[in-house]
C-alpha cells in the first residue's frame, strides 16, 4: 500500500424525503442559484420540492446545462451569479449539472480566465459553497471534489480538481431517480463499473481493503444494475445503485493503489469528436484496452476473473474475465464496438492525431503511449463476435 | 436500506513519515496539549517525533490516559487545559487516548459537570479542535466522533458521541505499530472484527453495498490477523491491519443498516465490573450472544457463513459459522471462555442485576432483555469444547 491522503468533507442526505433537510444545510446563506439540466426536474416534481425547500431565499436560476458541460454555456452561469451575488449554488441533476456547478462555483471568485483552471491546472483556492440534489446516479460527482469540463471551440474536455469544490452536502434521494430514461440507467451503470475498474484492474499492491470493496461495488453492480432496469420503481435496487455509484469515485478506493485511468482519457476524446455518451464510450474502450494490455494486468485480471465473476479452472483467464465483461455492458443494452455507431477508421485518426500530438502516456504503468491508444481503437473496431 | 446521514470529515495522513505532515495542519494554534498514555511512545520513538513536529508551538503535556480512559484522570488534564488556554489537543496513542481526548475537548469549553455529557447524554455544541497519531489500530476512534469513557468510583462505562469531536486529522503510520505487544494487536484484531458484526450480523435490510464492506473488512481481518501477529514488521500487513480497523468503525458499514451493540454493551460491564480488556470482553461474549440469538440472526448468519467462511453443503449452518468465529479469536491467542480468565456465576451476579436495575432491551430487534443477557452471560462460563 503506498502513502496516501483521504479527506472527503461532504454531508450525505440519503433516501427518500431528504430534499426537505435542505432548508437547515443552507442557513447562512441569502442568493441561491438553482443550476439545472434540459428541464427533466420540472416534469418529475423535483424542481418544485427543491424551490419549496428554498423558501425565505432570494433564488436565481440557471438551466440549460448540457451532457458533457459546456465552457461556453457555464460562462453565461459564471455571469449570472456575479451579476446577483449568489453566495450559495445548488446544482439539481446528474454529473453533467454538478460538474457544471463545481466549474461555476470555482470560477464566480476567480480573477483570471476561467478556461486556465481545467486546461492549465491552476490551482483553485477558493470556491463559493455549493450543495447537490442527484437524479441520475453514475459519475460520483456529488461526493468527490473533481469535474470534467468540455469545450466547444475547440472540441477539448478536461478533468480538474480541488478540495475546495466538495459539495457541503448532497441530497440522495433513490425515488427522484424513478422516471429516467433505461439508457440513461445503462450509461450510469457502465460508468460506475468503469470507475471502480479504473482504480482497480491494475497490478496487485498489497491492499486488501480497496480491492476487497472494489469487488464488493463490482458484485454489487452485476447484481443490481440489469434488475434496476427492470424495475424502475424498486426502492432498495434504486438505493443500492445510487449508493455503489457514489462508492465507486469519492476517493475511498484508491487510497493507496495505482489507478490506470486510461479508458477514461480515451473515451473523452470519442466524446469530444464524435459527441458519444461518456457511459457508452466506456464500455467501447474498456474490453478493447483490457484485451490490448492484459500482459501488464494479468495478476489483478485474473483476482477480478474469479472473485467477481466466479471463474474457475479452465475458464480462469484474463480473456474470460474480459468476454464477460464486455457481456455485462451488452446485457444492460450498452454496445461496445464502434462500427455499432457508425464509427469507421477514418473517424478516429483526428483522436489518434492528438494523442500523438500531445505524446501522453496513459495508465498505471505509463506505457499506453499514442501507437497503443490506436491499437486500443483498432480493437475496438472490430465487430463484436 | 433505510434512510441515514453519513459524513466524516476527518482527514487521514496515511503511511511511514506522515507525522512531518502535522505542522501544516495546526497552523493556526498556538498552545498544544499531547494527551498520551502510559509511556510507551516515549520509547518507541513518536514522542519524539511528535515534539519535534510540534517545533516553535507552546506545547503542554499530559500523560497517563490509562487503557479505559477515566473520568478522574481526564478531570485532571480538563484543568490542564483550562488553566493553559490550550487551543489544540494532539492525542498520541490507541483508541483510549483518542476516546480519552474526546472528553478533554468537549469538557474544555462545556459549562456544566462534564460526566453529564456521557451519562446524561448532554448534547456537545463545542470543542477544542483535536487531531491523533495512532499507535494502536482497534477502536477506529481515529476516524469517528464518538467515545467510550469509565468511571472509577461508579465502576460505569458509558459511550458518548457528537460532530463536534471528529478529530481534525489522524496520522495512521503503520511502522509505529511495530513495537506492539502480541495481545494487544490480537485484542485489537478481536474489536475490529466485532465492530463489523455490531453492524452486519443483524437482519437482511436490503444494503448489498453495506453488506459487501463488511464482509471485506471480515474477510481481510481473517487474512491479515494473525500474519500480523506473526510477521510484526511486515509494513504491508500492519498498514492493511491499521485500515482495517479505521474502515470497521468510521460510519460507512452502518449506513442504512440495523445495528446490534449488544455484545459491546454487555462487554462494558465486564471491563467495569472485572477488569477484562475491551477486546477480550468482545471475544469472550461474542460466540455465546450468536449462539443465544442464532434463530433472530438466521439468515444473516447463514450470509456470513458462506461469504465469509465459505461454508457450503453440510456446514453452511449457523452454527458452524459461530465456531468458526471463535477458532478464529482462539487462534488469535484470546480466550473467550470467562472461566478461563477465573471468573465464576457469583462474579457476574452485580452485572445481571445492573442490567435487570437498567431495564435496557439490546440488540438489532430490542429482544435482549435482561434475562436474555443472564443467558448470554451463562453461556460464556460455559467451558470451551
Amino acid at each position: 500500500m503506498k502513502n496516501f491522503e483521504f479527506y472527503n468533507p461532504v454531508k450525505i442526505l440519503f433516501g427518500e424525503g431528504q430534499i426537505d433537510k435542505i432548508p437547515q444545510e443552507i442557513l447562512p446563506y441569502h442568493t441561491i442559484l438553482i443550476a439545472y439540466g434540459r428541464g427533466s426536474i420540472k416534469r418529475n416534481g423535483v424542481y418544485e420540492k427543491v424551490v419549496n425547500a428554498l423558501n425565505g431565499k432570494k433564488v436565481i436560476e440557471f438551466g440549460g446545462i448540457e451532457p458533457n458541460p459546456r465552457y461556453e454555456t457555464l460562462m453565461k452561469a459564471i455571469k449570472l451569479a456575479r451579476e446577483n451575488n449568489v453566495d450559495f449554488v445548488l446544482a439539481v441533476g446528474g454529473g453533467s449539472v454538478i460538474d457544471g456547478t463545481k466549474f461555476i462555483v470555482a470560477s464566480v471568485p476567480f480573477e483570471g480566465e476561467p478556461w486556465d483552471i481545467v486546461s492549465k491546472d491552476v490551482k483553485v483556492e477558493n470556491a463559493i459553497p455549493f450543495g447537490t440534489v442527484l437524479t441520475l446516479p453514475a459519475t460520483g460527482s456529488e461526493m468527490n471534489a473533481g469535474a470534467v469540463i468540455s469545450r466547444d471551440a475547440t472540441k477539448e474536455k478536461y478533468a480538474f480538481s480541488s478540495p475546495a469544490v466538495f459539495p457541503k452536502f448532497s441530497v440522495l434521494d433513490p425515488t427522484v431517480t424513478y422516471s429516467l430514461p433505461k439508457h440513461q440507467v445503462a450509461n450510469g451503470v457502465v460508468d460506475a463499473f468503469a470507475h471502480v475498474l479504473e482504480q482497480y484492474l491494475t497490478y496487485p499492491s498489497n491492499s486488501t481493503i480497496q480491492d476487497r470493496f472494489a469487488e464488493g461495488i463490482l458484485q454489487t453492480l452485476i447484481e443490481v444494475g440489469p434488475k434496476t432496469l427492470e424495475n424502475p420503481t424498486d426502492n432498495n435496487l434504486r438505493a443500492t445503485f445510487m449508493w455503489s455509484c457514489t462508492m465507486a469515485l469519492n476517493g475511498l478506493i484508491s487510497t493507496g493503489v495505482p489507478t490506470d485511468w486510461a479508458t477514461h482519457m480515451i473515451g473523452h476524446e470519442l466524446t469530444a469528436f464524435l459527441g458519444l455518451d461518456h457511459g457508452v464510450t466506456l464500455a467501447i474502450i474498456y474490453p478493447a484496452l483490457l484485451t490490448e494490455m492484459a500482459e501488464f494486468k494479468k495478476e489483478k485480471l485474473l483476482q477480478y476473473a474469479s472473485r467477481v465473476w466466479y471463474l474457475s479452472g479452465n475458464n480462469l483467464t484474463p480473456e474470460r474475465a474480459i468476454e464477460e465483461t464486455e457481456k455485462f455492458f451488452r446485457s444492460l443494452g450498452v454496445k461496445t464496438r464502434l462500427p455499432e455507431h457508425g464509427i469507421s477508421h477514418t473517424d478516429i485518426k483526428p483522436i489518434v492525431d492528438r494523442f500523438v500530438a500531445r505524446g501522453w502516456k496513459l495508465g498505471e504503468n505509463q506505457n499506453i503511449t499514442p501507437d497503443v491508444v490506436e491499437k486500443i481503437l483498432r480493437r475496438a473496431l472490430e465487430p463484436y463476435r
